[in-house]
């Protein structure tokens, strides 16, 4: 049976688990295996690039360690996080982020679509990242809540939908989105307080799962070809577990 | 269980079974259920505009005559065939074409992708479809074979293999690509044929299936919001069933 | 004498009408003769892709049936209406549409253009347009007036007049629009409507009628150079005679 | 009847001649009145943007003493010459270059063109042009035959036509090119030597005379709001006779 | 010691002495030397294209009779003035034009910038340009104050930056701008009216010294290859001295 | 008297060595004191995303330790090192990457620019790097040597030059580059190499060095609004000393 690995790149306990929720039910409608984890170390939540940073190399870590074998990773930070290039070069099997994924997903469904994110300061990230990808010809928007990350678990629920709803309705009357992205990992189950708009509204968790899953089960394998060679053999002392192995097993 | 339908919009019998095969074995693996239909009139293959407009005429009207329910729809015509955003509007499940399905699954593989197509007339064509999907960013090239549709049924196999794999290594060495896409219908089941360059291959009927599965499977919709708003009703005369009856069928 | 024929793609009586007024007009200012037909069948108005991939298939059977000779097509619907490509391959002289004639028209006259379209649907299907001829980095941007296409036939003219107005006028002061472009045939005839902003404003069959007869005046002819390649040689039943003809006296 | 000015912003008397042999054969198929002019100071060649700079002010200051009224002008050096904007701000009838002219001309032809240029120095200079006018997305390539504008009037002609015969089969085989355009005042009369390649190949100054025409005999006037509003009045002293009548009477 | 050359491409002494202030200030805090000058004749503010033209004639012609050498030339006009190439063909050391560097300086600041021009008409030129210079993916947008040129000399002091203000703060809290770019020379001196928005404000007379200044120490030089090769040389009468003599002694 | 600091992202003492060498003697012409440090845990030269995801962490950290004050900071890794991004939301003087800073100043020099880089994985991940920084319009090539980042200290100094020769004349004449950019702090030193083709060369750390001196010099800071706002304070256990402190010392 296919299996996947989903990695909550951040530390935060709650948030692993409704990732968790939305993974394993997504899992079970797609007939995969789906185990989350997360670092033990790092940020609780990732708020811009110095989060980054410090996520991205616990995140390699952790699931570097992982002493079983899967047929797709999952990260599951909203953005491009470093993490997902890093780990397409430590290993074979696809490596998605819940960015990417939710964009692929959205595409066939309409024109356009709009990301709407937490904070102010992810909206450029995320425009930064729309360009990586390559689709801003086709976003419409990125469009904050104002909400920090956590916010979505501490706040009353009514107010962060009120807060998504809101923002979603600007993207498909002032900017022409046809479909509607939640641009966070803590927003996965939050898509009916969405869905009363009358378009189709994206999950980043449920796109991510549904997608590696695809690649996974069709045998799909990331080009070693370049871009995302494997990692060169390297003797570094006071790395961590995970990634000291990843260099002591690499080719030499 | 998931049910989708394939249509090959061309009526050529070998094929449509060709299609099928792969179809049918990626549907296994899945887990989804796959039905493959061709229409009964027009070109027999699609090269240009002139036939896409023909064809799409009479692929439209043969997935509108189908009875039965299903969960996604895959038109198995490489490029932007004109019959995709027309079904979009007619029915409400996910609608994908092979090239759009084949380039989202390439994009997570590797930095860059190169179409291998068939005559020197679909380097343009694909070369419009790949900037209308908004992916030029990320392709390498798209890089014509010389052969008809046709020939990749009639050559000798050991012809059309090595002509492919010559593309192929040209789209590596010279533009760059970290993944091949093979850009026709009658190319599936033909990546063992360029697996020796050391890339992944993506063929378009796999990943075509593997995308509208994932779609379908996790209740996907295309948004009616503007672009793909439902068919307006009308009454016209001298139209074929499937097109009659989605006229007759739709809002006032 | 230069002799140029236009097609509506609807089957609309009056806006076949309406647009060979300000064809025949035209061409009398021009020193050129223009002939006006429609198809017998298919939508009386086209509202989106369903709309033309019907319309396209009548539309090349009625063209391909005339029997004279004529020196250069306009095709009469605004949009990359599929008909246009089709003809390119079908036949020799030029053929150009609306929608790409009214926008090499307006791209010498100011910095940039706005497209004044009818009911929302058009917006992003016209973006797309715009992108597929390469023309995004001029364009202002593509505002809906909210009307059907048969409204602008149907609703007293004042109101018509007054939506046409309020959007070129949010287009020149909002978007930085310097021309304003009539987004559908059946606004031909209503530039006076919309002058009174005083910028230029360019109606898509005079600048269709124009150019179509600047290109065949000076002798031009399609590339049939890969994109626009002539159609092959097949053998087809139950087609119409004009498409019937065009796949019989193909090269073989 | 509609009356055009062609101005070549060299002063060499035999490319002003050689223009206008093309410009005045081309007015009388449209039945249009060219008139051709040059101005008397000033580079005999444009070979850059020094040349441009001091050009530009000689050619607008010889067009503004023009005393006859004329409904569109052509300036008839191939790229983004300074004196096409200055012109459209100082009078309102459509103001063309022979480049931009060429292009329009050559986008519903074919699927892409490639530009045939004179020196090596062109050829940033019109990639730079191609993007200012906003056509990169079609351009195949501008290649350079390594001729200097000059050389065109004195070389054998046999040398310069199998100059531009081998860049223009290199653009249609490597490039991907559909249509051929020949990129130089100097290279007006000259498709001949390219016709034997197959594609249309487009004449700047046929296209040119062509487009302006097509403006001018529809009523088209350039937009005054913003981009090219009307000059300033203002009094400026040593300013040749020309320049210093637009300032003159300009609005205060 | 480095030694550079600022030239004020109008005539206005007020203008030319207000840019003096700040580039001899920034050239003292950076260890430079600065000269800056004038043309005799010309417009004393450049309000368009038509400016431009006769602006640049004097310009480079002012530029190039300066007897003494220096290590490099900024051209103080905000835009693609036509002087800048001009002088780069002339001249071997780094021409900068303001716009330019004060583009280049703000990229690495934050995300996005916008730049605050004075009236309507610069908008779409300063778009032009953002687009030449390749920047327009990170441009957030080009607002207009409304003001004139010399509203900015002549208007109470308060007005003038007020209006600044008031497009600043639209420019962060609607466009997406980090960076606030003052976008005219006349504006130099004025950073502090929009500080209190809080974000950085390029000055870009400073910016012009600052990088013109850190290309000269570090002895960049033009490229010759191509686009800026050097002048031909050219006997041509009637020529003011500096130009002729760029002429006179250019290679043969 | 201005003070930089310039880190080099990776362990080897030998390139520090030799980025020093440059950064200084730059310095030293600018007028500037320039400090230069390296990590003292992680790989000792960086071959792609996994290996920018440990030095990331190690090099933000060994930053932070600093404990004089410095006005700016240079990254002496030539890519989008992740460090960069983050530094700038930690700090507030201007941080700045080799690679930002040689294309910033390689810019105004010539029409389009080449980046020479070491082994082929280089080349996408730096196309990726131009396109984030939003440079693709005027890049011509980035071209592989074939070279390892540490070959560049190890092999005959001879057979490096010739590889960087050989790769910036294809640049030249292949692809049209009128400046070559040496893309990797290894390099630096090196333009003698490649000055023979008569082209400018940029050097990366000399490029680096002038730029975040000019920056300085001027005062410049990081825009705080939105992208680069200061990182949030988070108490978090196991992190190295200067990654604790920020998030310690964070605004609560």
């Amino acid at each position: 049976m296919t299996s996947l690995l989903v990695v909550n790149p951040n530390t935060s306990a709650e948030m692993t688990e409704t990732i968790g929720v939305t993974a394993l039910e997504t899992g079970r409608r797609l007939g995969v295996e789906v185990r989350v984890i997360c670092p033990h170390t790092g940020p609780d939540s990732i708020e811009g690039s110095f989060d980054e940073v410090v996520s991205a190399y616990w995140t390699v870590d952790c699931v570097l360690q992982v002493p079983e074998q899967f047929d797709g990773v999952l990260v599951a930070c909203y953005g491009s996080h470093p993490a997902i290039a890093a780990l397409r070069e430590a290993i074979d099997v696809p490596v998605l982020g819940i960015m990417e994924a939710s964009l692929l997903y959205a595409l066939p469904l309409g024109a356009k679509f709009s990301i709407i994110t937490t904070s102010p300061r992810w909206q450029p990230l995320l425009e930064e990242s729309v360009r990586a990808l390559g689709h801003e010809a086709l976003c419409a928007s990125v469009r904050s809540t104002g909400l920090a990350v956590l916010d979505l678990e501490r706040l009353p629920p009514e107010q962060v939908r009120s807060r998504l709803l809101a923002e979603a309705m600007l993207a498909v009357e002032r900017d022409g989105a046809e479909v509607i992205v939640l641009g966070c990992a803590g927003m996965t189950g939050l898509h009916t307080a969405v869905s009363s708009i009358g378009v189709p509204v994206v999950d980043p968790v449920v796109a991510g799962v549904a997608l590696v899953a695809a690649l996974a089960q069709t045998g799909a394998r990331t080009s070693k070809h370049n871009r995302f060679r494997r990692v060169d053999r390297r003797a570094i002392e006071h790395l961590p577990p995970g990634i000291a192995r990843a260099y002591q097993h690499a080719r030499a």
